[in-house]
Formats: C-alpha cells, sequence, structure tokens
C-alpha cells in the first residue's frame, strides 16, 4: 500500500462530501487516476472498462475490474477481498456484450438502482457505450455529470503525495540532462529517446521511475510548430531547434518538464521567443501564492507577451499529479485567463508555454507547487534555450 | 508520407464501400490508429478530442484536431490543408464547451446534418460526453454505431503494412533478448524496464523503434497471477518468476511478444504448464489458414489445455497492427472459441496464453500471420520456460 489506510479513507470522505454537495448518491469513476488515488489500484488495464464504484454512506468503495485483473486489484490496493468484484472474460471486445452489462447487475443487486448516479461524462475512457449501458440498464436511476469531482478533490494534494512529486522531480532532471547530452546533429532521434527513456526508469537509487503518462514528446526543426509530435527515426540537423517534453514518474506522481536546444547557429528571433516566454513565466510564477486565482497568474503571464506583442491562444497550465496515459493532466485548473480557481497550499500545477509561430515554435516550463506564502519550484533545471 | 497516396485512397475506398454496406452515410472516427490508418495523422494529441470525418462520397477525408496540432497535421498527413480542420484553443477542457461543439458546426455549414452518421461508440477517447454534443447539436441526423467498420477494414494488412510489422518484430526480438539477460534476482524492476526500453527504441540501425502502445509488462512472484501489472523498483527475488510482455513498434506498427523467465530452481508445476501452454498455442497455429475460422484456431488451443485438464477462461488472441496507447489490440478479431470471423491471408493476430492459476501464472504468445496457404511467425525466440 502506497499510502496509509487513513490517507484512503480521508480522500474517500471528500469524495463522498463533494457527492453529498452535488446530490449523488452513488458515484461511478472511471478516470484511471481517480481509480488509483481511491483505491491504489494501478495496472495497464484500462484499455477495457473498469472503474470504481463510491457510494455516498460506504465504508469502502467497490472497485470493478476484469476477472483477469483481480489479482492485481488483491495485490494493489488497501480495500477487503470483498469489495473487489470481477467481471467475466466473456465480456472483452464481444459486443453487443460488454463490461457494464455486468455492472448494472451489480447496482440493481445492492438495491443502488434507483439512486441519483454521478458519473465521468469526458473521462478518457469512458465511452458513449459504456454511457448507454448505464442508462439502458438503470431506467429508475437519476443520471448526473459528476464534473470531474474526484478529480477536483485530487487538485490539493497531501504531504505525501508532494513527497513522491518531488521524486519524480529529481528523475525528470536528469531526464533532461540526458536528452541535452544525447541530441546532437547526426544522431537519431529514437537513439536519444532510448538514452532519455533510460534514464528515467533508472530514476535514482532511491526512487525508481515509472512509465510516463505521455510519451517522450520531441518535435524537431518544422515539427517544433506542432508540440505533440513524438521521435521519428529521423536525424537531428544543425541549425535546428527541438523541444524536449519529459516527465520523471515516482508511484505514478509526475513533475513535468520541457526545454527547446537548438543545435548550431540560433536565429536572434528564437532567442527573443525563449526570453520573452522566460520572462512571462516567471511573472505568472511570481503571482503564484494562496489566495490568488489561476486567472491572476494568467493575466501575469500575458501581460509579459502583450508587452511582447506576441500572441497564444492556448493556455499556459494546468494541474498535475497522478497521471496515466494519454494524459498527466488533471483535468481541473487551467492557467488561462477566466479561471478564477483560486489557489491553495499543495496545489500543484505545470506552467507550459507552448510558443508557436507558424512554422517553427519554442517551448519551455516549470511544475510548480502552491505553498503556505507563495510558490516552488519542483525541478532545477535552466530554462534558457540550450545552444549546442 | 508513410504509405503511397494509392494506399491510403484505397484504405479510403474500402471504408466507403463499408459504410455504404451499412447506410452510414457520414462516419466520425475517433479511434487514434483509425485516424493514422486514414490520415498519417500522428501525435501525442489523442488525449483530448480529435476524430477523422469521412463523408461516403468524399475524395479524402476530414482530419478535425486541435489548433495546436494543425503543424502536425500538415506534416503527418497525405490530406489537402482544406481538409485539415482546426479547432479553437478555448475548447481545452474548458466544460461545458467542447471541441465536439464546434464539430457540430462544422458538419451543419457542410450541410451534413440530416445524414446518417456512424460513431464509434465504444472506442477508447470517444466519451459519453462527444456522444451527447452530437446528440444534442445534430438532432436532425441518425445516428448509428459503426461497429468498428475501420477497425474491420484494418484486419486485413497491406503487403507494406506486414513490412513494417516484420521490422517491428526484429526489435521485439532484441528487446526480449535484452529482458532475459537483464532480470537477475537482486535487480531494481525498473531498471531492468530501462534497459528494455532502451533496446526497443534504439531498434536496429535499419529500423529505429516507437514508443508502444502498452508499457513494459512484467508482473513478477505473486504478480504472475495479474498478467497487467507494471514494473516497480522492487527488485527480482530467486524463485520466483516473471512474466515480459513488450513489443517492437516500428512507425506505430506492432509485434507483441510475451515470454515468462524464472530465478533458480523451478517448481515442476511452472514447468508443466508452460509446456501445457506452449503444446495449445503450436496446435493453435497449426489450424492458422485462410479459409479457417478464429474459433478453429481456438477450438484447437483448448483442446490440448482439456487434455491436461487446464482451465482458461479468457481469449487467448486478438488482431493487431496499428496501436496507440492504450491498446495494440484492434478490437475486431478474437481467439476465442465461437468467434466466427474467417481468416485470410495477411490477417494478423496475437496469439497470447495468459495462463492463471490462483496466485501464480506463466504467458506466451506468438505474433501470427496468415499466409497464402497457412501460417508465418513474425517473431523467432524460444517459447520455453528461461530459467536463469
Amino acid at each position: 500500500m502506497l499510502f496509509t489506510k487513513e490517507e484512503y479513507k480521508e480522500r474517500l470522505k471528500k469524495v463522498q462530501s463533494s457527492m453529498q454537495q452535488k446530490g449523488i448518491e452513488l458515484l461511478i469513476s472511471q478516470d484511471t487516476a481517480n481509480m488509483n488515488y481511491l483505491t491504489g489500484y494501478d495496472a495497464w488495464s484500462f484499455y477495457y472498462a473498469q472503474c470504481v464504484i463510491v457510494h455516498v454512506n460506504a465504508e469502502e468503495p467497490l472497485c470493478f475490474v476484469r476477472a483477469q485483473d483481480v489479482g492485481g486489484a488483491y495485490i494493489k490496493t488497501y480495500l477487503k477481498k470483498e469489495n473487489i468484484v470481477a467481471y467475466d472474460e466473456k465480456y472483452i471486445h464481444t459486443w453487443p456484450s460488454h463490461p457494464y452489462d455486468y455492472l448494472v447487475e451489480i447496482i440493481k443487486q445492492k438495491k443502488w438502482d434507483k439512486l441519483c448516479i454521478g458519473l465521468e461524462m469526458d473521462s478518457h475512457y469512458f465511452t458513449a457505450y459504456c454511457h448507454e449501458k448505464i442508462k439502458q440498464g438503470l431506467p429508475n436511476s437519476k443520471l448526473k455529470d459528476s464534473e470531474r469531482l474526484v478529480n477536483w478533490v485530487r487538485l490539493v494534494k497531501s504531504n505525501e503525495e508532494i513527497k513522491l512529486m518531488k521524486s519524480a522531480a529529481l528523475i525528470s532532471e536528469k531526464g533532461m540532462k540526458t536528452a541535452m547530452e544525447t541530441i546532437n546533429s547526426g544522431v537519431r532521434q529514437c537513439d536519444a529517446v532510448a538514452e532519455i527513456q533510460k534514464t528515467l526508469f533508472m530514476g535514482t537509487p532511491e526512487f525508481g521511475g515509472d512509465y510516463s503518462s505521455i510519451a517522450t514528446l520531441l518535435p524537431t526543426g518544422k515539427g517544433t510548430s506542432a508540440s505533440h509530435l513524438t521521435a521519428t527515426q529521423d536525424k537531428f540537423v544543425n541549425g535546428e531547434a527541438t523541444i524536449i517534453e519529459i516527465s520523471g514518474v515516482h508511484k505514478r506522481y509526475h513533475a513535468p518538464m520541457a526545454r527547446t536546444v537548438l543545435l548550431g547557429k540560433p536565429e536572434q528571433k528564437k532567442i527573443d521567443a525563449m526570453k520573452a516566454t522566460n520572462e512571462a513565466l516567471d511573472a505568472g510564477i511570481a503571482a503564484t501564492k494562496p489566495g490568488n486565482t489561476a486567472d491572476d497568474v494568467a493575466q501575469n503571464f500575458w501581460a509579459v507577451l502583450d508587452k511582447y506583442n506576441i500572441k497564444k491562444e492556448s493556455r499556459t497550465g494546468y494541474s498535475i499529479g497522478i497521471g496515466y496515459p494519454p494524459d498527466w493532466g488533471e483535468h481541473t485548473l487551467n492557467i488561462s485567463k477566466g479561471d478564477k480557481t483560486i489557489l491553495q497550499p499543495n496545489v500543484t500545477f505545470h506552467m507550459i508555454a507552448v510558443m508557436q509561430f507558424g512554422d517553427w515554435g519554442v517551448e519551455t516550463s516549470e511544475s510548480v507547487r502552491v505553498t503556505e506564502k507563495g510558490s516552488e519550484l519542483f525541478c532545477n533545471y535552466s530554462r534558457d534555450l540550450h545552444i549546442k
């Protein structure tokens, strides 16, 4: 068990309290990170339906997984055996039958079929099919979007969670160092990723690395205009920039970091863009303290961009913590104008400036923790344009 | 462009022909692998809504991506610029607004809002929220489950695709060799994954590796009862077995492989279980030829298990090809009793025997190609229980 039973119980209480406020009596949470948060469950089984079921008055959630994964749930969760519910293997990719047919049966057996049920309507793996099965199978229930209520509980980390993120940050630093050393003209992109991944998994002698929720992002050359491109077997080219976005991961907790490296003589416009971006990030971070809002951070950030006449349409940050593919973002707080989420101690976010200028771009970021009086950075790594 | 324009056009034609048969006039395909298959699009942007839109009579599909990813679509797809549709950054994680609000607008603008629209109802990232947006936004359309029609077109590979899978298989072999060398008692699991990942990304001098759709699965000790567990920083222990499931990946094509290694003196029951499993796999592979069905393969496989009195509830294979997290399976053919899919040349599947016996298990697999007269294996690697 990664956290104490008390910490899991505390999380459950917060979720149940939020359920009460929203009038939700039963919550079906399929978000992989939420499952981990509420039970400790951790396995690559999220490629098909699974979920946590939280009754507003229950002492423990139910963990609903495939028969093949029950052994994993016994090992990884803090739950009593009776609260781990296995669905039969006959439901695996054999439409129109579906694991949620059995979920519906379970809910009926428990006589929960007339409750107000909260659903994570836009959670990655909560498909339209899952929703239809619930709608058709539980016609007497009242269905409601939970609006990521578990994600919102996750927004403020415990000190134990912060420790894990600090360990992840040590790994991020090592990974970025390897990236900066390995990216050279004539080197295949995939060979650089090989070294980066090796470093990220090895972690430190004390803190081993996990797989990341997002692959090494490595757009290069014209690709720097598109932040989500991954490595190919093409070689790095002299004169071109490469964006590196990675995260060290320790026990599923992330501390992502992005930097930009340029091989050879840089164009002045790229140096200038990076300088302005760093000034904007610093301004945003300076506004990061309890009581301020995400909007305050964003206003400060964009004020600097305005000064330099730089347009940026995309948000410049999002909350982070536990992550599973395909995302390390928590889907709650955004660092963007108009987001009035109030910052509190142990809110953690990835302040990332994806700067795109037609067919080129630069990128840099910091993983930030709100402290009692201000903020601190998880990683310690120069944000300058790295010129080799 | 990874394939010729002709190959992409051929794929589109097959999809449109299947649409016609199903009475679907417009298809919204959000499955990441389907997007790649139909357009060439390849980026880690699938963590939020994106899709390909196929009109039954169109010469090209539309690729619907976030503004930040348009540059990636220009670089990766074969499409004319006018067929790449960007949605605004304001839609990113700012519920109740949603990228599919704009998708609905586009469909109305094109006057496609009264058509019969096919949806991938159980595709990973096609959330209940996406579905609701379409239902509410296009009340005059007729919505229909496409039943994975693009996935079904993907079932039979072109020779060019087979070549890529063969390259992936070379990488799988290297990765497994590294795993077998690296897993030793006293070694941290994460350090073994570090070496495995390095090998998988380096690939061969000719064929570089990509990130895999599934992380290195590495259940060990009691964890062998749970096939989807991933590495921790715990050390391998003498006397215990470890399951290794990996895939080499080349240009998004996979050729997965599972093996089991045992450190120290093996218990006889594990040797016997592995022997029976291998005999069953061989029997299944012997039945793999054009004209036979997936059921024929399964019947042969289970006949051997019955002989040894071994129970196995889960399917023992699934089709493979292009993959994106969280899965390298194609969600069509299953190797299980009752699956009457007829095998054809260049159908490719992962024949995987996950064998669970209470608190232990063994596992092995082959990636198989149906040939003109029978079958061939992608990888060449002993399936014996590897004893060290």
